[in-house]
């Protein structure tokens, strides 16, 4: 509608100063050190909500960190809206490879480069500010609520407990988020699945100390060598993942769905250049966009143990740990997972050493159906402004909280993102596009206004 | 002598005094943050050769950390001892397991707890007080020459140019060093060989940048899998190391050879009880005493990649990395093994990965000479302060230097170390035992009597 595109080039600057405010808070979930600039985000997410317009505007205490909700209910009988985003961010480490401060948002090139600009800051923001706009616009044409969490990068322990305590308030139609990428702004895409996540620490111990590694080298087991063994073990040579049962609730795509899937365009060449890797890697029999959509994976991310400062130690360390993170695809269910991943890890463990295996976090993963009204609205919204109907297709990604929403309020999730896969997301040098931004703000009312229209037929 | 005992009672107080005030300078070699420290320890070791007697007291500047030089020429006619020890220490870390600070030494059941108490402050300073009783006594029976280095733990690089340089001055009859460790007061020992060290660090890179590993896991080759596989590959089933080449040149030894070094009292329970470790680990065929002291090993010094911090990052890494040391045995050359692990390195890492692999440092392996006049000295040294006649067994250690004394001066070295295994060398709470330290003292200088005796003959 004109009077959106009149509303917000005029007030466009402001949508960008206020998102750059927002990205200055360094609101990293996973660092204890950050708790009281999550706290302070929190707060300035509940000031930006009620100057947009909302009610009952709150910051919610939770045993993490805090849940801020807002609402506009302008028609009981009218559907509702719940519009879900996270506040909270990775750690921005590696520091040294940032160009600009990963909370001293730059932009560059159309970008806004700063850690949480795409994932999710600038993304849940676009809702504000769509909010904004159909509220100074007289146009809202559905009920809104508003629920921005500060734990989803840490695995979102307690939004389940906020879901079960306020179901009423939560009560909506559908569930909607921008936390995800589209293929390219050419080729705008919907995500209809996401992958599950089952994240684990593992801990590998040899000797009570670290040792001279000239007097014992040898003689007694390396746990920096067998944790290296143990996880060596956990591919096979078609990279296929070792753990007993893994793959066994694991849902098979037929030949179509698969070459639907394929569909997507995908350039090879292109994509290891990005990447400046000569050969990709994955599990054999399955394209790239399969691997990294339909098909569940093992990664370390993160490994340590010994000397790892600067010059040499001759030392046989006592402990080595991993961070071992899978993704899964429906129907692997994460807790599941979690106990077959440590009761392997634990089973191939040599006697000469002690292991211990914990859960950090993890989630089950999600299929949107197409069919739904809230997806066909969204369909339509970025027809609308993009000009073209979005590809559906399979994130790669988790967002545990997805399946969360299904089991304890009974709603269906839509994943409108605006991002790309280039974003850099939990990577130094994050950004977001003006672009993606303003186009988000643009596309969201639309979704709005087709999905109250379509839910009245 | 008597003379000998009643000197040392005497000043035995201020003997630990002295050295717990070396102790306290934290001259770590490995960080260049402590080269202001190397720097005062150096001086500290000038100024107490001088107190002891020394003449030509220098501190020779170096492209690394500096050379303390002293000596006591009586005659040139009478045998010439010269005296190597490192005043330059391993890093403390991990810090969080010491029970008092690396360099605040404290007294506890007889141990002396300190970074460099065993490892080689407390070894070589029993030298220096030795010579101060000969001095004092009159009773000095041959020139003494000291040459105390600062880079003996980061592969003594500039060593080897120092002796180059100063043949004419560092002229002598034979080298010793108290750098390595006893097998009990019980029952001494002396090490007739040492192994060798070929130090490497290998960088495994994967994607141009760390990435989300929900977008891209499963498509792309984590770093820190590829490590962890290329590591694994490098012991067989049995422990051997599969790099081609490596046991070429190994020294085998015969059945008696291998019989007599297996006479050494060991006590595999109390071995494995004081490591706390349920099962020993190693090479197929070999005994533990085998395989610490005639085989070569290859062990994770350090490992790190991803995210190593709290919580959970899903980040699959641009790059991981590995300091992986090998001791080597007679007749092994380290700059050999050295390529012979890039080599096979870099041939073992897939296309989907880049790896670089550097050489830190490395000595060869070697062997003391049992019938030489000096070994025979110490042997009579150890019986005459211990009763006992000292037992010759192989170090898994490497003291590089040593091969480099035979190659360019011509020395044979004996190595008459007073530590125990259990002195937590380049570990946490490193020890050295008072009675180690004043019975060390004690020995030193019978052995410069039996050998300027023998020597005669």
């Amino acid at each position: 509608m004109q009077v959106w595109k009149d509303y917000q080039a005029q007030h466009q600057n402001r949508f960008l100063d206020e998102l750059l405010a927002l990205l200055r808070i360094p609101s990293v979930s996973a660092d204890t050190r950050h708790n009281e600039d999550t706290k302070t985000c929190a707060a300035a997410v509940k000031q930006r909500l009620i100057e947009a317009g909302a009610d009952k505007v709150e910051v919610c205490p939770t045993a993490g960190h805090p849940i801020v909700y807002g609402e506009k209910i302008i028609d009981a009988a009218l559907p509702t809206v719940l519009v879900y985003g996270h506040y909270d961010v990775q750690p921005p480490d590696p520091l040294d490879l940032w160009h600009s401060g990963p909370f001293e948002p730059v932009i560059k090139e159309g970008n806004i480069y700063a850690r949480g600009s795409a994932d999710d800051k600038g993304q849940f923001y676009m809702h504000v500010k769509a909010f904004e706009i159909m509220m100074q616009t007289n146009t809202l044409p559905c009920n809104i609520k508003f629920m921005i969490e500060g734990e989803e990068e840490v695995g979102s322990a307690n939004l389940g407990i906020f879901l079960k305590e306020n179901k009423e308030r939560l009560k909506a139609d559908v569930v909607l988020i921008s936390d995800t990428s589209m293929l390219s702004m050419e080729n705008p895409s919907i995500d209809t699945g996401l992958r599950g996540l089952a994240y684990m620490e593992v801990e590998v111990t040899g000797p009570n100390r670290d040792l001279h590694s000239g007097v014992y080298g040898g003689a007694v087991a390396n746990p920096a060598t067998i944790l290296c063994q143990m996880i060596a073990s956990l591919h096979d040579a078609n990279n296929h993942i070792t753990i007993p049962g893994f793959y066994d609730q694991v849902a098979a795509l037929d030949a179509t769905e698969r070459a639907a899937l394929n569909q997507a365009p995908f350039d090879e060449a292109a994509y290891k250049k990005d990447l400046g890797v000569n050969e990709l890697w994955g599990e054999k029999g399955y394209t790239t966009i399969e691997r990294t959509g339909i098909r569940p994976t093992l990664e370390v991310n993160g490994i340590w143990g010994g000397y790892t400062g600067e010059g040499s130690k001759t030392v046989l360390p006592s402990k080595a740990a991993a961070k071992i993170s899978m993704r899964l695809v429906p129907n692997q269910d994460w807790i599941q997972i979690s106990e077959l991943f440590k009761a392997h890890f634990e089973k191939i463990a040599p006697a000469c050493v002690q292991v211990k295996v914990t859960a950090h976090h993890g989630g089950s993963p999600y299929v949107t159906p197409i069919d739904h009204v809230a997806f066909k609205a969204a369909s339509q919204a970025i027809q609308a402004t993009f000009g073209k109907a979005p590809i559906p297709v399979r994130g790669g990604g988790s967002i545990p909280i997805v399946a969360l929403f299904e089991k304890e309020l009974g709603l269906k999730t839509i994943l409108m993102g605006f991002g790309l896969d280039s974003d850099n997301l939990h990577s130094p040098n994050e950004k977001y596009g003006l672009e993606n931004y303003y186009k988000g703000i643009e596309t969201i009312p639309y979704f709005h206004q087709y999905f109250a229209e379509m839910s009245k037929k």
